[in-house]
């Protein structure tokens, strides 16, 4: 087992990864304030975990209060955290309880909000399993909702006491989501790693095989990645790059899931899709060569994932980003790189030059 | 004007108290991140003010974004919160932008809950309009919306940047809402300030009166002592005393409301009436004598105050005492005085006479 700290001083966590995690009821009893959880999943992973778990917790004396929802981003909304809501109160859920998110980001997200929410605040514990959830989303403390203008533009910052990756539940995952978490993993090499890029050109053949090992590595290497740059800038205030240079990609990824409707595209594939078009727009800035743009797209092909965005038009393209969260004061700030491994925020991209990007990096 | 400051550390915020501050939008704009504010408030208090502050504002250059929200407590739910969502977004609110309060404490509860969770958290401004919210929901941070099954279940801990309160909109305050104010400034003489108590009973012509010097004065001294429980127990997890003190009849009062249906009792007269069933509990527990459980509804009644709960049945009181936030393991903890001003928390009252005390103090 592979263990990480996340440093927000008293609420530091671990990060735990490794194989056969999930029954382990002694790694997730210590961060329990009262022993009485409620576990929230989907309808997709509970058939598959929900048992082991609840196994395990129950054997100890921890009190489980099941709460399935329907799988999928579109139902990362208002009513499925009612349904967590309302499940909480008729268990007679109090402040001692942890919410404990069992599945992917939407889960995670959805739980955790639930958590940062429900009675002002109760403790809370991830256990995600699919690989985007356990390279980026179970880290850090984002939680939210979709709202139909944009994605993610209700919710709050709210630490986890434990992520707990088990790798084990990457052997079951679709091909398709195990490529759209490869997008987040190869994100941190474009914007701060450049040895990590090089090492998952190395490997990509084995992750997609899903080398228990590999895989292990990979999540370690994304979550320290992802440890440090939230420990610098935990609410994402600094001005000058930190928390939101993880973002790469991300404006544009958005405008597309948002345009397309939520659950069209996987976050990891509009993420992919996303930063094909920051990776296009920096070659236009100058600060990528041709070469290094078809290098990062070769990557993206490798890992089986969209180098390019439905045809929305420029126009929605724009229409959709101006909601992005990084907008202060009105000003766009799109995540680029000024070289391979090395992100930046700009605020002042040529329009022309935002508009030529899309353009290039959209299928007819 | 008078200048208090709730002492967080770096969260650390002045409140301000006294006549004409409305339109001095000098006050306000120097806590304004960019020049850009929303301003929440409800069809009731906007005719009047909106206007005063708007025209301040925006002659130095604010931009103000008008949510109006329906009156109510009834109104204090995902719908209401939702509208505020969807004016921030339709107006490309962005992360800079100020959410303001202007109301009682429904909207601030509401507007701050919003500003709480809007792209995860925006700043936020207090100008509470009512006397219960100047004395009270407006200082320290609690902000949510109610739940079917109980009320302010959902929220956060989501601190003002400034609370500003202007003595003047307490001259148009009706009646009613007047003397429901007034129960939770008696509160903080019964809990922790005897001396203020015995100043209250001397000045409660007066202040029913509506003299802006003396309401002036009762705000701040119950401001001051507001702000001093908060500052050492912002999230209220002392495990004895701290912030929970400040809840004397809550929870019986809670269950006046939620049982009543929310709006049918002021938050201040279920307080009231539930402040007489604490009082009449540490009476039975050998805390209090005849004499003070009389003292104590005579002030309530002088100040225009119910001192006897609706006829819900002493079963139906306890089942919705049971969801009280302040339950931990299941155990329920209540608020009691173990003297005329002090207050201490209580896990074990016993179940007989927390039921006398509720039916001496119910209605037929």
């Amino acid at each position: 087992m592979r263990r990480l700290t996340l440093s927000l001083g008293e609420h530091s966590y671990p990060i735990l990864i490794g194989g056969s995690l999930l029954a382990r009821a002694d790694l997730i009893q210590p961060f329990l304030r009262t022993p009485r959880i409620a576990l929230v999943s989907n309808t997709t992973v509970a058939p598959f975990y929900m048992e082991f778990i609840v196994g395990g917790l129950e054997k100890v004396g921890v009190g489980v209060t099941p709460i399935i929802l329907p799988d999928g981003e579109a139902h990362k909304n208002w009513e499925s955290l009612n349904l967590i809501y309302d499940a909480l109160l008729a268990a007679r859920c109090d402040r001692s309880t942890t919410v404990v998110a069992l599945g992917g980001g939407v889960i995670g997200d959805l739980a955790g909000f639930a958590a940062a929410t429900y009675q002002r605040g109760v403790p809370f514990i991830q256990i995600p399993t699919t690989l985007l959830s356990q390279v980026d989303s179970s880290v850090g403390g984002k939680t939210g909702i979709n709202h139909p203008r944009g994605k993610n533009m209700v919710g709050a910052f709210w630490q986890p006491k434990l992520v707990l990756a088990d790798t084990d539940t990457l052997q079951t995952l679709p091909a398709r989501e195990l490529s759209a978490g490869m997008a987040e993993v190869i994100k941190y090499g474009l914007i701060r790693d450049l040895p990590f890029l090089e090492w998952l050109e190395a490997n990509m053949a084995g992750l997609l095989a899903r080398d228990g090992e590999l895989l292990a590595q990979a999540i370690e290497r994304s979550c320290a990645n992802k440890a440090e740059v939230v420990a610098a800038d935990e609410f994402e205030t600094a001005k000058e790059g930190g928390r939101a240079l993880l973002n790469l990609g991300h404006t544009f990824g958005h405008a597309i899931e948002t345009g397309m409707g939520y659950g069209e595209w996987l976050h990891g594939e509009a993420v992919a899709a996303g930063t094909m078009m920051a990776v296009e727009l920096s070659h236009r800035l100058g600060w990528l060569s041709a070469a290094e743009v078809e290098r990062v797209r070769t990557l993206m092909l490798r890992a089986g994932l969209p180098v390019t965005g439905p045809d929305l038009g420029v126009a929605r393209y724009l229409e959709l980003m101006s909601h992005d969260k990084k907008v202060i004061a009105g000003s766009l700030r799109l995540i680029l790189l000024k070289g391979m491994g090395q992100a930046v925020t700009c605020a002042d991209a040529p329009g022309a030059d935002i508009a030529a990007a899309i353009e290039s990096c959209c299928r007819a």
